[in-house]
């Protein structure tokens, strides 16, 4: 399956038509299943399924780490991301997740009220290092520019580099995630970078994962600063070029 | 409710911090209720909260009209939504929406594999009126560039423009067909217009509601285009200045 297709369309520049070729991302449905059941219905690109459905179901509290799956097998033919858990248990209707995944999250009502863990950085940012990392995100997140259509991830921590794509904020996210979880990296000592809005899901994704410092090409909403402020991490928004906004804990930063 | 607050930050540039004021949007969650009982949750900018949940009941087919709302209760303070409707029926936890509304939504799976409705337009569409209509629009959708935590949609048709701004893709989409059925506005000789992706979701609550012409600031996806080439709808993207993307319906343009 590609992440991406081209396809004819008519341009229009200054009322003249022509013809023309364009890359679109490529959104497909999938069911992600656990322990044999139906879970969520997801719209994703269709790139680092697995990591996907890992990480979507980390942030639900369906499992704790990696350690508790099984095996994750995807059948792209029939659109499904099937995860067993080692100690499998019945997924009650209840739990399950109805649809996500463009551009969209799941987290219920009870965790969006709820304020997130502490998640506090244990060393300083250097403002130089942001504005480097933000550059060399940039430069990696060519398809988000060359379609407008995905959002981005990197999750960083020393010169390692966790990157997704995704149509959705939070499919991109989940993938990094997921990611993390498989390789075991250290995301006590990581810096979460996107190209989209922080919402207060988003917020809480981030800290549920233990993440203190997120980093955003764009803005936060009033409700994902407080819950920032409140949790002891560091946000940045409109991290463009050689300026960027802080918008809680802006004391780490050097 | 203020749909934004102000905020100290703290701004850098060329690696000198300042303190600065800056404008983030409010994100409140919200409770649909539907005849006196949880429908869904939804995170959302507190503005034209009433056209919001008529929207995203007519888009979840819970309403047709709105001659089938008998009421809409706001209680911000408790931060619920309630509608009743004419005919009042329980609502089973199968129908609820557990959590949507975030740049979200929350359409099931068996509505994304259905192809829209056949929603073709009846008038030709002129170029220089594309134009015209997404430089008015862009000069509305201020508190999107101030903020850039905003989406915004405008449903036009004639001299008519019903226009919302939101936190979420699908909030301002639901917003504006909300307001369309509580004026019995003629959505089959509009067009939407968008500041944000065109996905399969979008999409498909554009057709639902028999709007004929999609025209966004940004991209669609490939699945979102091959519906709107088979609805037989116009589907316009990257509308930016001079410049737009025909990716459907590009004989009804002149």
């Amino acid at each position: 399956m590609r992440a991406w297709n081209e396809i004819a369309i008519v341009r229009y520049e200054g009322g003249a038509p022509s013809l023309a070729q364009d890359v679109v991302i490529a959104e497909c449905p999938f069911e992600i299943r656990l322990d044999g059941q139906p879970y969520a219905s997801v719209m994703a690109m269709p790139e680092k399924l697995d990591d996907l459905a890992i990480g979507l179901l980390y942030g639900e509290g369906a499992i704790e780490t990696a350690a508790d799956v099984a095996s994750v097998a995807i059948d792209e033919a029939r659109g499904q991301i099937a995860v067993t858990r080692v100690h499998s248990r019945a997924v009650s209707p209840e739990d399950r997740v109805r649809t996500t995944g463009f551009g969209l999250g799941s987290t219920p009502k009870r965790q969006l009220d709820a304020a997130p863990l502490p998640v506090e950085g244990r060393d300083p940012l250097q403002a130089s290092d942001i504005v480097a990392l933000m550059d060399e995100f940039n430069a990696r997140s060519q398809l988000f520019r060359d379609t407008g259509a995905v959002h981005s991830c990197c999750l960083c921590a020393g010169e390692t580099r966790l990157f997704a794509d995704d149509v959705g904020r939070h499919n991109a996210l989940d993938k990094v995630i997921g990611a993390s979880l498989r390789l075991a990296f250290d995301r006590a000592a990581a810096a979460l970078l996107t190209t989209g809005r922080v919402s207060t899901e988003i917020l809480i994704k981030t800290a549920k994962a233990g993440i203190p410092t997120l980093i955003s090409r764009s803005a936060p909403t009033d409700r994902a600063v407080a819950l920032a402020r409140s949790s002891g991490m560091t946000l940045v928004g409109f991290a463009r070029g050689q300026r960027f906004n802080v918008y809680a804990g802006e004391e780490r930063i050097r």
